[in-house]
Formats: C-alpha cells, sequence, structure tokens
C-alpha cells in the first residue's frame, strides 16, 4: 500500500508543482523545435491571445520573421539549415522570450536565447560518445586588478593522470561575453574533445578568462548577487585588461602542469577578445608562438590612450623579429569589422609581418567563431 | 572616423540584432523580480493580450497566484519573504514561461524555473567575497554501467596546491536531477565556500555523481544531443545506481588527493538520493563514517527485487556493528514521505541505531535541502 502510495504521489506531483523538489508543470504539448526530415526546423508557440509574433535567429539575416497563427499556435519554417548550433528568440506583442518548449538555453550577457543544433559531420560542435576532457571554473588571484578573478579551465582526455607538460591555449571572449562564453556559445569542450580524438589537435589544455575587468566572474557568480548584467561594460578595451594578462599567466603556469615556453603558447580570441589577443601578443612579444584573430576589433576607441595600444609599428616589427610560428586571422565577408581587419592586414604586409588570413561567408556570428576556432586548434602546438 | 563608426555599429547592434555576436533585442523595460524594502518580491509581465496569467512558485503553497493586469503589465507582490533562494514561473494563458525579464533560471529535469534571492543572515547561499573553491565536470569510467560518465567535483580553496588529503562527502541528487541538480539548486560551491571560510566546516571535497543509470550525464551534455529530458527515468531505484557506486568510489580515490577511510567518507542525499545514500551504505557498511539523508525516499516500489534491498534488518545491524560517527535524518512535517520516514526510524530505534533527527517545517522542497546540507557539512569530518 505504501508503495503504491509513493508512485502515486510522485504522479500527483509530476501533474501539479514543482520538479525534483515537486516536478514540471509545463502542459503545453508543443514540441519546438522540430527538426524535419529536409533539413528544415519549425519552431512553435502556443499563444492563443497574442496579436503578432515574431521569431529571431542567426541564420535570418535581416533579424526577424513573422510567425503564423493557426488553432492558437504559431508557427515558422526554415528553409534548409545547414549544420550548425543556432540561437533564437520568440517575439511576442514586443516581449522578447525564448522557447517555452525547448529547456536548452544560453545566456549571452543580460539575453537569454533558445538553442537548436542541426547535427552533420560538417562541424565539430556534438557531444561523441568519446573520451571527455574536464572542464573546471577555477579562481585565480589578480594582483594587477586587486581581486580574485574566475576562468574556464578545458583539460583534455588524460591531463590529471599524466607526466607530461601540456600547451596552452588562451582563448578570450567578446564584449558582452565572459569566461562561460567560449564554452557555452563557442562549443569548446565539445570542438577539443573531437578533434583531439580525431587526431587533428594535439592535446591542450584552453584557458576562458573574464575580460571584463569590472567583473570578478559571470553575472550570478561573484558577490554581487543577481543583478541585471549589461552588454557595455568599462574599461573592457582600454589597456586594463591585457595588462592583468600576465596575471592569468602566472596562475595558470604555477598551477597547472603546462610548457612554460613560447612553442607551448597561443592566444587567440574573438571580436574584442581578438583585440586582446593582437595587443597583448604585440606588447609581450616573446610569450607566444600562435595567435589568433577571430572576427578582431582592431583600433580603440576614441579617446582611449594607453601605452598598450602605442607604437604599434614598433612592436609588431618586435615580433615579427622575435619570430613566431602562426599567425592567423579570419573575419567574415559581412563582418562590421571586416575594413578594419584589412588595414590591420595591410599594416602587417607593409611590415612583412607572415600571417595566415581566412575570408569567410557570413558577418559578426558564433558559426564563424566555432569555425575560426576548429581550424586554429588544428594548426597550432604542432 | 573609423572609431566612431566602431562605436556607431556597436550601438546600432544593441538596438537591433543578437548579443556579443551582435546585441539584446529585449526591448522591455519591466523590471522583473524587484525586492522590496519590506522584504516582499513584485514580479511583473509585460503581455497586453493575455487572458488570464498566474504565477506559480516555492513560496505559494497551493502551486500558484493569479496576477494583475494594469497598462498591460501583470504583477503579484508577495507578503514578505524570508531570506532564501526562489524558484518561479509564469503562467500564460496556460503556457508556463520563465520570466523575461530575469536571466537568471535553472533547469531541473525537463522543465526551466527563473530564480530570484532573497539575501539574508539566515541562509548561506549566497557568493561572498571570500575564497573560492573550484568546480569541475569530470568523466569516470563506470565498468558496471559499461559507459563513462559525467560528475561534478567540489574541491574547496587551496586544494589544488596542498599535500594534505582530503575527506569527501558523495551528495546524491533526488528523482528529475543528475550531476548539476546540487550546484545549481542546492548551491553547493556558495554553501561550502562560506561554511568553510568561516570555519564551520572542515575543508572537503564533494562529488555530485548522476543517479540515473540510464544516462551518462545531464540531457545535452552527451552523445544523445538536445532530447526533450524527462523527469521519470527507468533503473533509477532498482539497485542499479547503488551496485555502480563503487566505480565511483574508485575513480575519485585513484584521482584526487583524498583520505582512503571510514573516517574520510560521507554519504548524503536528497530524496531519491536519500534512499542511494541509505542502501548503499547498508549494503558497504566499512566505507562510511557519515550517513545523511535529507527528505528521503525509503522502501523500493512495488515489483522492485534487488539483493540490494534485501535483508535490511540485518544490514543495519551490521552497520550498526560496524560503526559510524554521525546517521543524520532531515525531513519536512508536510513531506510526502513523512510516515515513510517515520517508519524507518521505528526500525532504526528497534535496532538501536543511533542517529540524529532533524525535523523542520515545510515539505519536499530544496529549501530544507540547502539547509540539512548547511547543517550536516558542520557535522562531518571533525
Amino acid at each position: 500500500m505504501k508503495r503504491y502510495l509513493f508512485i502515486w504521489l510522485l504522479l500527483l506531483y509530476t501533474t501539479s508543482t514543482f520538479a525534483q523538489q515537486s516536478l514540471s508543470t509545463i502542459s503545453s504539448p508543443i514540441i519546438s523545435p522540430s527538426i524535419n526530415s529536409d533539413g528544415s526546423v519549425t519552431f512553435s508557440l502556443y499563444m492563443p491571445n497574442a496579436k503578432q509574433v515574431s521569431i529571431k535567429g542567426d541564420w535570418i539575416i535581416n533579424g526577424s520573421a513573422s510567425m503564423q497563427l493557426t488553432n492558437g499556435i504559431w508557427s515558422y519554417q526554415t528553409s534548409r539549415l545547414l549544420p550548425d548550433l543556432y540561437i533564437y528568440t520568440f517575439n511576442v506583442d514586443g516581449v522578447d522570450l525564448i522557447d517555452p518548449s525547448n529547456v536548452y538555453q544560453i545566456r549571452d550577457a543580460s539575453t537569454l536565447y533558445s538553442i537548436v543544433m542541426v547535427e552533420g559531420t560538417s562541424h565539430m560542435y556534438g557531444v561523441k560518445d568519446i573520451s571527455h576532457g574536464t572542464v573546471s571554473y577555477r579562481w585565480y588571484p589578480s594582483p594587477t586588478l586587486n581581486k580574485q578573478r574566475r576562468l574556464s579551465v578545458y583539460t583534455p582526455p588524460g591531463y590529471e593522470s599524466s607526466k607530461k607538460k601540456y600547451p596552452v591555449l588562451y582563448l578570450l571572449h567578446g564584449m558582452g561575453g565572459d569566461e562561460e562564453a567560449w564554452l557555452n556559445l563557442g562549443r569548446v569542450s565539445q570542438i577539443l574533445d573531437n578533434l583531439i580524438e580525431s587526431g587533428k589537435a594535439s592535446p591542450m589544455i584552453v584557458v576562458m578568462s573574464n575580460g571584463n575587468v569590472v567583473q570578478q566572474a559571470s553575472p550570478g557568480q561573484d558577490s554581487k548577487g543577481f543583478y541585471i548584467p549589461s552588454f557595455l561594460l568599462p574599461h573592457t578595451m582600454d589597456g586594463e585588461f591585457e595588462s592583468s594578462f600576465n596575471d592569468i599567466l602566472a596562475f595558470i603556469e604555477s598551477n597547472y602542469n603546462v610548457k612554460k615556453n613560447k612553442a607551448g603558447r597561443a592566444i587567440a580570441g574573438l571580436s574584442m577578445g581578438g583585440y586582446h589577443s593582437l595587443y597583448i601578443s604585440a606588447n609581450n612579444p616573446k610569450l607566444f608562438d600562435y595567435i589568433g584573430l577571430f572576427s578582431p576589433a582592431i583600433y580603440p576607441q576614441k579617446g582611449i590612450t594607453s601605452p598598450i595600444y602605442e607604437k604599434m609599428d614598433e612592436k609588431l616589427m618586435q615580433q615579427a623579429k622575435q619570430g613566431y610560428k602562426l599567425y592567423w586571422i579570419g573575419v567574415g565577408k559581412d563582418d562590421f569589422l571586416y575594413n578594419d581587419v584589412a588595414k590591420q592586414r595591410n599594416q602587417m604586409n607593409a611590415l612583412h609581418m607572415p600571417y595566415i588570413y581566412r575570408e569567410t561567408d557570413k558577418g559578426h556570428v558564433w558559426s564563424n567563431w566555432r569555425d575560426y576556432l576548429s581550424e586554429f586548434i588544428t594548426l597550432i602546438f604542432k
């Protein structure tokens, strides 16, 4: 009797209150997103009283598309989507919502997005049934910034039980991001696991720091509590992060079993993180044999002055003279930073600095950055 | 000019497309939740065309409360809430939604919840500006289950650079949970950081495994992709997890710098995890000096047979004979498992097995489990 009661109570919970603690109440029978056999994706939302519903997604060039109402359900079907990880939100009468039928979502700065993965062999973002590395969230002291700060570390399969020293890629996020961005939107652990397993990438440690010097950690993870995060933060591109980078390097090199030489270090980043990578590597020409700029911002904003950003011709010449094994630059044809990147290439050409340049479709999007990372890590530490 | 263009483009992005990759579009000016000076909390949702909107929250005894419409904005104000972490969802004309104005949310099995923290000195859930431990997601081999599986590990501040051996608490989740539940809803890293810093808890490692033997990892983290998760999974309470526990123990004891004796091991869990802790400790009477059952399920469901669950009088007597330092049981007065826990206590009384019993207000809720953990960890490894 007692056993029946337990099951009955569990079932009661499933239909009435909260999950685990109690259970789900999302009563919607809607399946969304639904990936169709022709490679299109259908998104659906039950919202019978709404007047206007649209969807935004990073595959929609101009930002949003209308959804159509049938029997209380708003829906929208894409054309065939290439295999990729896509982010989207619904807009209901002016309010952006994530998809209530989809528990998978990612926060990027102040915004939550629902996500959908179209599987395929053209990308390395999926979790495969192979050996997995470890993802850790650690805190390090930053004497330069006078605070404890949080970073994310990917260590490859076998790291913990190995005696060998591993090379390190320092991988920097863009504006609005934080130490979780490359893991969540960049699919770092999946890409690394997959490319290490296939032998295309060397086993390496990836360190993802937080480039917003006013933050200790991503929103919600520090003592400021659950504040409303903002996209634009002060002091992100004024030389402070670049000046504090050595605190990160010192922490990693004294706490991990790593190669402590130029051949064992790479730095790369997207957008603002590309900017940081450009200036950190140029100001420290003996540190890195591998530099990757993914859709990088290039020039300081007006009014910003810092020794970090001065005498760049001289610094780049010095960097070239000290030598490096790979300087990799990628940008999309539609990127709003395309022209700045072209100017940077001109400067490097004039200085006879060698680099690999990859120009892709699309613009300032994570799809490109995941691809750039997937290429970059196959070229480093060889 | 170029610098202006960069800023202008950034601002353009903030008002038009995606964040980081582009930026936020959530145009709602609504602030929700808003914690008022009198300790009440106001929740708001702009949804002008909805006919009926309600809120569910774990402080609402009967599950949900109506929200009131004014100028397109639905709102609801609580009475004064005690300091705690609360979870909630809105229901708009039958569809459960998280709060679109609040980026902080937690997935529990198949459901997303918005969260709000009411700060106060009566709980230890907040992030303080103190030393922080490390949280890692690792994979271990389970020969018993014939798969690689994921677990979460909290290591205390100083662990990585210390030579000393640490005690280990194995902390098990409830039905619908996974290896992320105790970290996300249980606030394990915050509670441990705070109680270790204050000297109330000994520095310890906390291992949070996945008790759903059909899963390798939490939804979205294994090769099954972004499937729709379900609350009720097969083989969660039939002895399989308990039989595979030694794989976890073996992994931790060969990969971490830990005490490998009874005095250095504790096991505790909530609900189904309490059930697992009860049977794992009774079947392995030499393993643990500390056992914690938090709102535990006690009895196998009808039809379940396993040697793990048989001869419990005999096993408990053996456990008492082998000895332990603490057997701690906590349950809420309103818990649907209250009577089963009373029967378990009767059985232990009859066997003269000592235990500490904590009976609290409320029922089968995370608020209790965080409190039970906060007490339990101050009593172990002393």
